[in-house]
C-alpha cells in the first residue's frame, strides 16, 4: 500500500488550487489542469505543475492513471458529471475523491457515470468569499474538518488513503456517511446561506436609513449574502432533499416565533433557546477529548469509524492500518 | 439658548456609562446615578461624578432640575416607566431624553407618565455583546448613527439641544420620526437577532457532529445569538408592532424559496435578491454626500430634516439655529 500517493488535481479554483499547493507543500508530487485558461496560467506562472493544452484534463487523467495517483475532482457541481466521464474514459479503475460540498448526489453520479473508479467522497469545511487560483493558499485547510465518506460500499483501505491525504494536507478529518453530511451541512451552511438572503432582502426593503442604520449585528447576519450567487445556488440547489426538510425547520421555529408574539407577544423561548444552543455547539467544540484507535482491518471498522464522526470526533492521522483519533 | 447644557445620566450600564465618559471627554459638565451599585461604584472609583445613596436617582434629578440640565434616560426598556415616574416627580419640566432601542412605545410612556417633560427621543446604534460599566467607552458613539426623533409635537429647539449633544459625543444624527426609527430597526437589528436563534437552534439540532462541521459562516449568522437572552427579549418584544410586519416579510420570503425549492428546486431568486440586496446598501452608506443646511426656524423645518433621514443623511453639526447635514 502506497501511502505517498502522487495528486492529480482537476480544477485549480480556491479549493483545488489550495489542494495542488498544500499537496506540493506536504512533499507529494502533485499536478492539475483546469478548463479556466485564466487559473491554469496563474498556476503555471507560480511554478506549479500544470497541464496545458485543449486536452489537458485528459492528459492529466492520463498521467494518474499511469502513476496510480489519487485523483481530486475540485471543479464546480454543475460540471461534475462532464469530468466523470472523462475519468472513466481515461483513468478507468483510479482512486477518486471529491472537494463538492453535496455527497449524496456526487455518489449518484459516480455510480451513473464513472461506475469503475474506487470513490470515496471528501469535503474540507474550508473557504472564503473569494474564489480563483489567485485566492488559494497552501495554508487553508490548516485545523479545518475534511469530512471523508463512509457509506455501505466504501472500500476502507480507499478511504484511508483519502482520509491520509486530507490529513497531509493540514486537516483533521471527519468521518460520515454521504446522508449524514448533507444533512449537517444544510443545518450549519446552507440554510444560513438563505437566512442570510432574506435578512438582506428584509433589510434593503427599508431604503437609504436602513443602510444608515444597519450596524455590526446586520453585517455579520448578512456577510454570506456577498457571495457569488452562483457558488452559492449550485451548493444548495444541490442539496435540495437535505435542505428542504431543514428549511422546513427553520421556517416552523420562526413561524413559532411569530405567532408567540403575536398572541402573548412573548420572544423568550425563541430567544434563550437560540442563545442555550450556541453554548451548547460552543462546549461541544470545546469539550476535553479522548483518544481512539481504529483498526481498519476490524470487522466493526465501519461502524468505529461513523462513532468518531457522529461525536463530533476527528481523525488526525495514521498509524499502519490503525486510525488515530480525537473524541469529545 | 444654552448649547452646552449639563447632563445628567439615569443608568451608568454600556450606553449610559459611555454617555457619562464621553459627556466629560467632551468638556460637559456630567454626574449620573444608578440603581445598580456595581456600577455607581465602579463609576466612582474611576473618578466620575455620581450620586449615591437610596435616593441617588431622584437626588442627581433634582441636580438636573436646579442646573436645568438635559437628562439622558440610559436604563433597560422594562425600567422606563419608574424612572419616569422618578422624572415627573423630581425634575418637572426638564428637557428629557432616552437611548432606548424602541422610540414610540418610549414617547407613549412620556406622554403618560411624565407628562411635564420636553422629551426628544434618540438611540444611538452602538453596542457591543458586553454591558454593565466596565464595558463603556468615551468613544463608543465615535462614527455612529445615532437617531433623534422628530414627531408632530416635537420641539425643535430641544431637539436642537439633544442633537447638539449627540453630536458632541462624537454621533452622527439621523432625523426621524419614531415610527420610521422602530420599523427600521426592526429590520436592520431585531428580526436579525431571531433569524440568528433560528439558526442557532436549527444547527445545534445536528448535535456533536454539526458543532464539529460548523466554520465561519455559521459563526458569523449566529454571532449576535451569544447576546444576553434578557437584552434581547426587552428590545425585540418592545417593538412588536413593528416587528411583527417585518417577520412576516421575512416568513414570506423563506417560504417563497422553499416552495421554490420543493417545486423547481431552483433558489436563484432568493439568493439573487439578498446579493443585489446587500450591493445596493453597500452602494447607499458609500455614495458621494452633498451638503444641506436647514434651518431650524423655516416653516418647512421638521420635513427638511426628515428628509435628511429618509435619504440617509446625517446632521454632523449646527451653526446657530442652522443644522449641517450631508445627505447621499
Amino acid at each position: 500500500m502506497n501511502t505517498v500517493r502522487d495528486v492529480c488535481v482537476i480544477g485549480l479554483g480556491l479549493i483545488g488550487g489550495s489542494v495542488l499547493r498544500a499537496a506540493v507543500a506536504s512533499g507529494r508530487k502533485a499536478w492539475g489542469a483546469s478548463t479556466s485558461t485564466s487559473d491554469t496560467e496563474a498556476a503555471a506562472a507560480d511554478g506549479y505543475d500544470v497541464v496545458g493544452g485543449d486536452d489537458a484534463v485528459a492528459e492529466a487523467l492520463r498521467r494518474a492513471a499511469a502513476a496510480d495517483a489519487v485523483v481530486v475532482l475540485a471543479v464546480p457541481l454543475t460540471a461534475v458529471r462532464s469530468v466523470l466521464a472523462l475519468v472513466e474514459r481515461h483513468a478507468p479503475g483510479c482512486l477518486l475523491t471529491d472537494v463538492t460540498s453535496v455527497k449524496v448526489p456526487v455518489r449518484e453520479a459516480v455510480r451513473a457515470v464513472a461506475p469503475s473508479v474506487t470513490f470515496v467522497g471528501g469535503h474540507p469545511m474550508a473557504g472564503t468569499a473569494e474564489s480563483g487560483w489567485q485566492a488559494a493558499k497552501d495554508d487553508l485547510f490548516s485545523g479545518a474538518a475534511w469530512v471523508t465518506t463512509v457509506d455501505d460500499d466504501t472500500d476502507l483501505t480507499a478511504w484511508r488513503e483519502v482520509s491520509a491525504l486530507a490529513v497531509a494536507l493540514g486537516a483533521r478529518v471527519v468521518p460520515l456517511e454521504s446522508e449524514t453530511h448533507d444533512e449537517t451541512v444544510a443545518r450549519v451552511s446552507h440554510v444560513g446561506h438563505l437566512l442570510a438572503a432574506v435578512l438582506a432582502s428584509v433589510g434593503a426593503a427599508g431604503g437609504p436609513v436602513a443602510a444608515a442604520l444597519a450596524a455590526g449585528s446586520f453585517a455579520d447576519g448578512t456577510r454570506v449574502a456577498g457571495t457569488r450567487p452562483a457558488l452559492v445556488q449550485a451548493m444548495t440547489e444541490g442539496n435540495r432533499a437535505a435542505l428542504l426538510s431543514v428549511v422546513d425547520e427553520a421556517l416552523g421555529a420562526l413561524g413559532a416565533a411569530r405567532g408567540s408574539l403575536a398572541s402573548t407577544g412573548g420572544l423568550a423561548s425563541t430567544i434563550e433557546a437560540g442563545h442555550e444552543a450556541l453554548r451548547r455547539m460552543t462546549d461541544q467544540r470545546n469539550a476535553p477529548r479522548t483518544s481512539v484507535r481504529v483498526r481498519l482491518s476490524a470487522p466493526d471498522a465501519r461502524d468505529a469509524l461513523l462513532s468518531v464522526g457522529h461525536r463530533g470526533g476527528h481523525v488526525t492521522g495514521f498509524d499502519g492500518d490503525v486510525a488515530l483519533a480525537d473524541v469529545p
